[in-house]
């Protein structure tokens, strides 16, 4: 392997990270959508960055920025990431990974590697403009619906218009796609976005799987009532018993290794001061590395719902809201990656990703692995996101040898 | 007594209840709040019913249309209750006790009477547009302050303006003020808004007093963080938190007899059902009828709210919004409506007002005295709001038989 200097990449990554930071939809924080204006100026710099380090590049039909180094064989390495966020996001979600994946490719263009690497830095992931995710890496791996060109944006505006708009062509987004055959692998790094290597003291983490997720929304409807002319014996109060409710899922999810399940909203809907709340809504979100697993504790909790509900004479009603199954990581690619951190001297912390990312659409077709870094405080889709310089050190070193390992395999 | 027709009276009250139950802000609803322009109507049926049942009617300086009948004496009972009402409301809360009032105050005039009756139709009891209640009673009491002029509605207008806008003229406010002097005591008949007597099975009530109450805001703030990416350990959730804080208010207002506490109102702030919540308001709602027990008994619950957050690293602030002290009902003026309840051969059943009524206004100035009728399903402020026309026709018997009996009062 080439002599590389890590640390003056690892400067380079951050301040990209800091520069594409501040190209935003808005003035005070950062949000940047899939299509929005600022996006143009992030596949510039993308390009000429991605040429400057020795890749061929080119924007494809979905707003994918794509950096192509050939070896040898056309057999393909993918190493990607997003480069679209939230309203008011950090600087890192998305965006380190797709600067780290640069950074490993210019240490590759410096050798003749056997196989060919592909950096891309995906234009869409995070489903908010048009309420659904990962319709970059769906048009890369041939899973983009052509129904979804009909989809609309809070202002009305097509996806069909959206990319006419920015200067794409929809017609060509079948090109986007990869040769599906060649594919060697899928390999993302990605800020953890949780606390667990922070409690852990670990820089990296090697992930095992990416959990399924159940989403759903309950509705427990009691009787509204005047707040002081109705005993307490005489209520149906739907908030109680949503509340109830609530402390359940947590208990189970405690008491269940791995499980997480969130009550992330609620309300009583059309509630005042004094009035005895006649309904409210909640959303339930329960996720685990086992489908098993999962399904089972949300069945348990559904029916734990039910029976609170009939304790206090309420109404439950139970609306399925998303289904979505583990994506487990690929067990020879990630012991290739445990390999390449114990090379780097670090200690293997391995986990699974609660949030979903691209390698789910990649799993289908190829091996997947994904690299953690530690999210200090475990922030993330937040302006406090952050991530230590040390540890983007370590994930590049990592990287880099875990690339250069799979490019190199001549058994492969 | 003078024969009547107690069916006949009881006919014309229902039938009046729909009639202005038809006079509404709303084309689909009942909305009638102060000052509103339906209200023009309303007042010219009350003066000329008044006036019909043999009253000397005027409408004075804040809309209340008042309706007297003069006896030997100067000195004063007055029988009211209010004709504004809640957005989307019923058609007998407030109004039922103004026409009952009318059709006493025919029995009354067909004899010569030893004390004189007022019967006052206010024109705000509600609080609905200017967000504090009992605008038409404090000016009848003089303690209408004039600062309440500049308060503004959900549209910008002041009171001042308001009542100019309708025709009537705020400098002669003062002139509405009774001679408290010579007041006998303020007697009210309303729907009991609440389940006690249909649980009761008792078509009246004799209310005791009127509870106090405490309203509070809390806010328990924790750590907003990724609902699939911080395990369950790691969690700061202000909701878990809240709910814990939920379901112990209930606990204790059923464990202490005559006490309601409620939380009417509660919502995850900026959540989302993929985000652990980071921020829980609620309202607390707390009422009983000695304010010893409720000061208590609140105090209690703001102390478990701070000891819930402390368990679980959360913030918890308190805002208090109202403080308001019970009123009892006078024992001499309340033990002759028990003797008029037996007079009309009904079992007495004692209840506590949980909502605030114009006797509080009354209270520090004469005797107050109320009788609720009951509320089949204990439903109010609700177009599904009822009553029994049988239960009508015994408040009728009751009032009437009670009101006679002070104003022949002698000794009084």
């Amino acid at each position: 392997m080439a002599r590389w200097d890590a640390t003056a990449a690892t400067q380079r990554v951050l301040e990209r990270c800091t520069i594409l930071g501040a190209l935003s939809e808005t003035p005070d924080n950062l949000t940047r959508t899939f299509l929005s204006l600022p996006m143009h100026d992030v596949q510039s710099l993308l390009l000429e960055w991605m040429r400057e380090a020795g890749l061929t590049a080119h924007l494809d039909a979905v707003g994918n920025v794509r950096g192509r180094l050939e070896g040898l064989r056309s057999s393909t390495l993918i190493v990607g990431s997003h480069v679209d966020t939230v309203p008011d996001a950090g600087k890192f979600d998305g965006i380190l990974g797709v600067l780290l994946g640069i950074e490993i490719a210019r240490v590759a263009s410096k050798m003749e590697v056997y196989h060919s690497l592909e950096v891309i830095a995906f234009s869409e992931e995070e489903g908010v403009r048009f309420g659904f995710p990962f319709i970059g890496s769906s048009a890369v791996c041939g899973s983009f619906d052509p129904a979804w060109l009909t989809r609309t944006d809070a202002g009305g505006i097509t996806l069909e218009e959206s990319l006419r708009n920015f200067g794409l062509n929809p017609l060509e987004i079948p090109n986007a796609k990869l040769d599906l055959d060649a594919l060697l692998g899928y390999f993302e790094i990605h800020i953890e976005q949780g606390p667990i290597l922070e409690h852990l003291d670990s820089p990296l983490g090697v992930v095992t799987g990416l959990v399924g997720q159940s989403r759903l929304t309950l509705e427990f409807g009691g009787l509204a009532a005047h707040a002081g002319t109705t005993p307490m014996n005489l209520r149906r109060d739907a908030l109680t018993g949503a509340c109830e409710f609530v402390l359940e899922v947590e208990k189970l999810a405690r008491a269940t290794d791995g499980l997480t399940a969130t009550v992330g909203r609620l309300e009583t809907l059309s509630g005042a001061g004094n009035v005895i709340p006649g309904a409210v809504r909640l959303s339930l979100d329960v996720r685990h590395a086992s489908d098993v697993v999962r399904l089972l504790s949300t069945n348990k909790l559904l029916e734990l719902a039910r029976q609170l509900a009939e304790l206090r004479g309420l109404r439950c009603g139970i609306t399925q809201n998303l289904e979505q199954s583990a994506v487990p990581c690929d067990p020879a690619l990630t012991s290739r990656l445990v390999g390449a951190v114990l090379h780097g001297g670090l200690s293997v912390q391995r986990l699974t990703s609660g949030a979903g990312h691209d390698a789910m659409i990649f799993a289908p077709h190829c091996p997947v692995s994904m690299l953690f870094v530690r999210s200090p405080g475990g922030v993330s889709h937040n302006p406090l996101e952050a991530v230590f310089e040390s540890d983007v050190e370590d994930a590049l070193e990592v990287g880099c040898t875990f690339v250069l390992d799979v490019l190199g395999d001549h058994s492969a």
